[in-house]
């Protein structure tokens, strides 16, 4: 079975030497401070070495100002609970990451959506939803999306921030891909841009992980947020969990104290740079006339939509009889499922399955029933 | 500062070789599984560990009955957000551990206390409030409770699970710290127990932790509860964290493979053993005549409770004044709070730490205003 299904980092994109080096770190000269618990905010190493990530990202940040979460994914969760009561509006981009779709469920929200392009969520939509339904929460992946692979534009970036602060909503940024860009950088994170638009930097919340510059497994994402947001969600995480590995956190922060991250981002950069025009070149040769697509400019996921109608289920079917596997678009959208989408990602594979895997994929194309 | 505050192991509890080389296996000749993103329900290698683990415990349990959690704090709370809705109410001891109390109240239930002597739980208490309030849920720390010390004795075990099928609620048995007993091991679980009980399988969700007999730092524990519960407890951690560390589990299951354990169990009873005679001593020649308490069969805690009436917060500040800490008992009781108790951990301070501090405890209480 080749994968374009996951979102999984293949093994290549692992520092393992690096990685090492920091596991040892930490129980090196009878250290046992990994062993040990820790408070729920996070290990100091850890939030040192956040706020200088972040620093470089363009957000001012006190390590005082960060939650250390189990994945990003936790962060997401914890501002949910903060700040989401049943029967609160979340607006989020159609497609969208679907964990936002399933935190909102679990608190009882209602999802709202708007439409996306190449250049991020459509900020006509959503204003004018906005207008009509007062969203509390707005969900964004603005920087090479899952699903969408779209970075969100300076001047739409900079029109959001402006809505919330007219809206009164807060944004929660959710950023676990900007360092994996091709070419060059997306423009900076709302949450950077928020110093430009006065009242925003109180509704921008802003969550981002290790998950795809050093490894999942260590499950480590991060929360800034304002002030009150985050003191309230770190209350929820004591009582849900107390914190953090500690062994996970002083790992991570062993490994960017080491500063092999800034000899390995390029090297991820140039994996999934190859891969993705692998993608794009198999789906010029093996697939073109079928669907519509725009080569991403980062990140870890291209996606497609197929020129004709096709019975998704059947085409999943199909490709997964022939050996591939993809995730079909309507799983990524709240409202108004297009059943002509796919999400493909070239993390996983190398140039030669992905090539094979699209070859399979125009055969399954073939062989499925149009409705 | 001599601190009888907290519960956290000493670095002398850690099997620190032991553990340095069940990292090293997790990256060992270029395995990537422990860098990876897992499944909810945990990693292949620790589920079996975790359900050998369990079998010896006399809980007759499979790997697919398990759901590993980050520290049993999380099973407790995903409990909780399973089977409480607003307004249910949840049995605990007097006094008990607070994190229920804290997640009671994240989840607007109404906590219920029933006392406890050195036999756990006061079951005629219960059974009475029982009858008056139809508790969904019960949670007990049957085992060397915290702060208590006490064992519910096999025969309370017994009748807490006939009351439990008899009444449609469910026991929630949090046990970290069974395998710390100092001359013979507590009664079985009631996990275990319930096989003798018609009906009472269904009642039973018990969890653990590897904190006390591994490392909190990997916030490791596990959830084994009637497999519907184990499920929506499981759907509900996939929203809230996705998994627990990968690296956490893989570590803890080498550490399990390579059968350190059994040798370092017997050393950590006597460590704690030592220090809870130490306490015993200490109390003996330096408070006799103050205070009452029972010598602990096990666990972390000596629960004690002053012959005086004392102001509780004076003698706090006191004792902080003259560098000896500990908890006021009010801290663990939803109910009635008695301010005469207080909660005395010997696991962190040696045996000369433990003389010292009960000599300055006991001048904190001279120089105390009675009240």
């Amino acid at each position: 079975m080749i994968s374009f299904a996951g979102g999984l980092p293949p093994p290549e994109a692992f520092d393992i030497e690096g990685i090492r080096l920091a596991v040892d770190g930490v129980l090196s000269r009878g250290r046992t401070e990994g062993l040990q618990y820790g408070l729920t905010r996070g290990t100091g190493p850890l939030l040192d070495a956040i706020a200088q990530l972040m620093n470089k990202r363009g957000i001012a940040c006190e390590p005082a100002d960060l939650l250390v979460t189990t994945g990003s994914q936790q962060a997401i969760a914890l501002v949910s609970e903060t700040v989401l009561n049943p029967g609160d509006i979340v607006a989020v981009e159609r497609p969208t990451y679907p964990a936002m779709i399933d935190v909102a469920r679990l608190r009882q929200a209602v999802v709202m959506t708007a439409g996306s392009d190449r250049e991020g969520i459509d900020v006509e939509e959503l204003e004018s939803r906005t207008r009509a339904a007062h969203p509390r929460l707005l969900y964004l992946v603005p920087t090479f999306g899952n699903p969408s692979g779209a970075v969100l534009s300076r001047e739409r970036r900079l029109r959001i921030l402006e809505l919330a602060v007219r809206h009164d909503f807060l944004i929660l940024e959710d950023d676990p891909y900007s360092e994996l860009y091709f070419d060059e950088p997306a423009p900076p994170p709302l949450a950077a841009l928020a110093r430009d638009v006065p009242g925003a930097r109180a509704r921008c919340a802003y969550c981002s992980s290790f998950s795809k510059i050093l490894a999942p497994g260590f499950r480590l994402g991060w929360l800034w947020a304002p002030p009150e947001v985050t003191r309230a969600a770190s209350i929820i995480k004591q009582v849900q969990d107390a914190h953090t590995s500690t062994f996970s956190q002083l790992a991570a922060a062993a490994y960017l104290e080491s500063n092999r991250l800034g000899a390995h981002l390029p090297r991820l950069r140039a994996l999934y740079r190859t891969r993705a025009k692998a993608m794009s070149a198999a789906m010029e040769s093996r697939l073109r006339g079928s669907l519509t697509y725009a080569p991403p400019r980062g990140g870890m996921f291209i996606w497609a939509r197929l020129d004709q109608r096709i019975d998704p289920t059947g085409l999943f079917l199909a490709a997964c009889e022939r050996g591939v596997a993809f995730v079909p678009g309507a799983a990524f959208m709240a409202e108004q499922p297009d059943a002509r989408t796919l999400r493909l990602s070239y993390a996983s594979p190398d140039a030669a399955q992905i090539d094979e895997g699209m070859a399979r994929l125009a055969a399954a194309l073939k062989g499925a029933s149009s409705c």
